[in-house]
């Protein structure tokens, strides 16, 4: 059996006139990889008869597996289940699981329903009825010349619910695949080029199934190799293999060897250490906690922290001398180091980040330009400060001084910051 | 002139396998939109030359204006540089100006440059020259049989440099167009099937060139007339009255009559009224702060903030009483009333929210079930408190949390919550 592809088309003018992110591709994509299924292509049309239509026709051609996802609400703008009932020739019908369901539902949520929520239970009477726990709109399955078209609702929830405990089950089931193995170097410290550069020789002996790609990210390098076999087990020998060589060429520049966010990283440095964490932060806003606690079990490490957004606060709550803020300023070296003392002895932690900058766009001075950023990060012997330039808009420099915070963090429980 | 268009061609492997979510595309189609010009479509593609070329040939029939995003970077996985010139009929040449920026660059990072890092200064001769002071690789403009070809880097920071400061001029000068308006309304406490039984008389009345769509998120709908038109300043008129219409029909469940995040509204709302406001956070972990901070200006407005993830904090730093924990648990009204307390007259503000929740997929108890999130709203007279179930994963719950918590704060400041 030849390798099984797959193609994405996600339907709503909200994606085209931008006003939605999608989110949704990369989480079927990950699922179809981890089954060995490659994404081909991933198509945004808006809601149009004639886009939706084309973009069947065309990726029917690409792939094996086609999926829908968005246009099954219950409003006068989802024109999608009407249009794949004619496309694969069917009636509607109404189906009386999704009926009962649908009660339930608003029963349940002391909501009354409406004719137009019970037309969700309508479905073409060609398709196999993807049942939907998770909200109102059922998916559908759909085959034709031997290939299986999936449709599935735009609200993420709801599509992982249908994809984790019906459609995945069902594609496990009917393909057999190729394997699919990623393996993962996280670097930091050094630029695109130049790890292009010390991998270069190691590159050119890769086999044509191993591929390796550069995934710059907020100033780290994310390396993936990524390889495709009928044989799995020497796959993994192998691909390990270059794995370990390239870990070994890039040396101290190597974070891990895992392709998690760095906060699933930090959690994971420290199971079983009993340490614990604190965050100071000013111009990241809470940022730097809010992405802690995403890790669920965060909460045995992490015990909070204080957002100092206002100098009062640095001061008042966290104990920074008002002298301090004056002679250096509230984005300084020595601001910091007393946040970072502040919140550790406050919340008795082992460890503790503080950090404070101007993220622009406004805000900048002649002594403190726009994009500068001083961290201080403490353990229970020493504080160590490193200041940050970043030279982009305020969002993306954001983004960088959180996962700087997180990376050096992780650097400090691993006792590699130095 | 017809309707100009556009499609948008993202290349990357990354995109297919899910490790990266696509943000450039949404931006692109904003700004697309402001100059009045439709997106038909977006396609996602990966690293290969047949798969680079298909979108290519494509997406030429579908659109007037088509964007490559990404595969310009250093290394040996971007192949677009070489494919553009061969499928334009160009050779390869040195820009000198790319050279000289190149050097500057480096020299200002203090890094050392490569002969990898100067390939980035070789571009087709057959394509204008996109400048990017933002990084190192250039765009490029082709014109062939009166479509335009615009290639642009996958890294944020730098697309939207140059499109800013380069390509969007050029494009506007070069097309004028039909505009496109759109109106939004927000709104609260319904779901969209009740919101659409409500606007079926009303959308029977919209002219065919203007379109109703609903964007529900977080519990909340967002509601999108979106018209077109060579005669912009009767269609605003007209848009304006449906739009106003909308608004009267729905009532007091309407937020606001903008596109704008929550964090953006409330910031607007405390423009002018000199009061102040602070967050005490548990499961959403900084995660209001954060976005609150996202705002540019924010700093006048809000102090700051504690994240008491860990029940000393609540105690120690937010002053709940021991008993009220012992007694009602972390995650209830009477902990959430004193941390807002608690919050609000440490860092003296005039309006403070407080968050306790579970949000899984651990931490429930019979008492409290995953999914339970209790938050306080504070004013200089007054807590309201609310509890609220969420029923999603720990993503969504946190995300529906701390919209709800922004929504609410909003609804305070303007005097409405009760």
């Amino acid at each position: 059996m030849n390798a099984v592809t797959a193609s994405i088309v996600t339907i709503g003018d909200e994606l085209l006139i931008g006003q939605t992110i999608d989110t949704n591709s990369a989480w079927i994509a990950q699922r179809m990889n981890e089954l060995g299924i490659s994404i081909n292509r991933r198509v945004a049309v808006g809601d149009t008869i004639a886009a939706i239509t084309q973009a069947l026709d065309e990726e029917m051609k690409n792939c094996d597996i086609l999926f829908l996802t968005g246009g099954l609400g219950p409003t006068a703008d989802d024109i999608t289940k009407p249009l794949l009932c004619d496309y694969f020739g069917g009636t509607l019908i109404v189906n009386q699981d999704v009926v009962t369901h649908l009660h339930d539902l608003f029963a349940a949520r002391k909501r009354f329903i409406t004719a137009r929520n019970l037309k969700q239970a309508e479905v073409p009477d060609v398709c196999e009825v993807l049942f939907n726990k998770a909200g109102t709109a059922p998916g559908m399955w759909f085959e034709k010349n031997g290939k299986v078209v999936i449709a599935l609702p735009g609200v993420p929830s709801e599509m992982k619910h249908i994809m984790s405990v019906v459609a995945l089950p069902k594609i496990a089931a009917q393909y057999t695949t190729e394997k699919l193995i990623h393996k993962h170097i996280f670097t930091a410290g050094e630029g695109e080029s130049m790890i292009a550069d010390k991998l270069e020789e190691i590159e050119s002996r890769l086999p044509e199934y191993i591929k390796l790609a550069y995934l710059p990210d907020a100033g780290f390098v994310r390396l993936r190799l990524t390889g495709k076999s009928k044989q799995p087990e020497l796959l993994e020998t192998e691909i390990t293999y270059f794995q370990r060589e390239i870990v070994h060429i890039l040396g101290s520049i190597v974070v891990a060897t895992d392709s998690l966010p760095l906060e699933f990283l930090l959690i994971q440095a420290l199971e079983g250490t009993g340490k614990t964490i604190s965050t100071a932060e000013s111009c990241t806003g809470g940022g730097i906690g809010s992405a802690i606690t995403n890790v669920p079990g965060s909460s045995t490490f992490y015990m909070g922290g204080v957002v100092a957004y206002s100098n009062e606060v640095k001061e008042h709550v966290l104990g920074v001398q008002k002298n301090t803020i004056v002679e250096y300023g509230a984005v300084s070296e020595q601001t910091v180091t007393e946040m970072a003392i502040g919140i550790q002895s406050q919340l008795k932690t082992n460890y503790a980040v503080a950090v404070s900058g101007v993220l622009g766009p406004n805000g900048g001075t002649e002594r403190v330009k726009v994009g500068t950023v001083w961290m201080a990060f403490a353990n229970e012997t020493n504080v160590v400060t490193k200041e940050f330039k970043f030279h982009y808009d305020r969002e993306r420099n954001k983004d960088m001084a959180i996962k700087n915070a997180l990376l050096n963090l992780l650097r400090l429980v691993q006792g590699k910051l130095g």
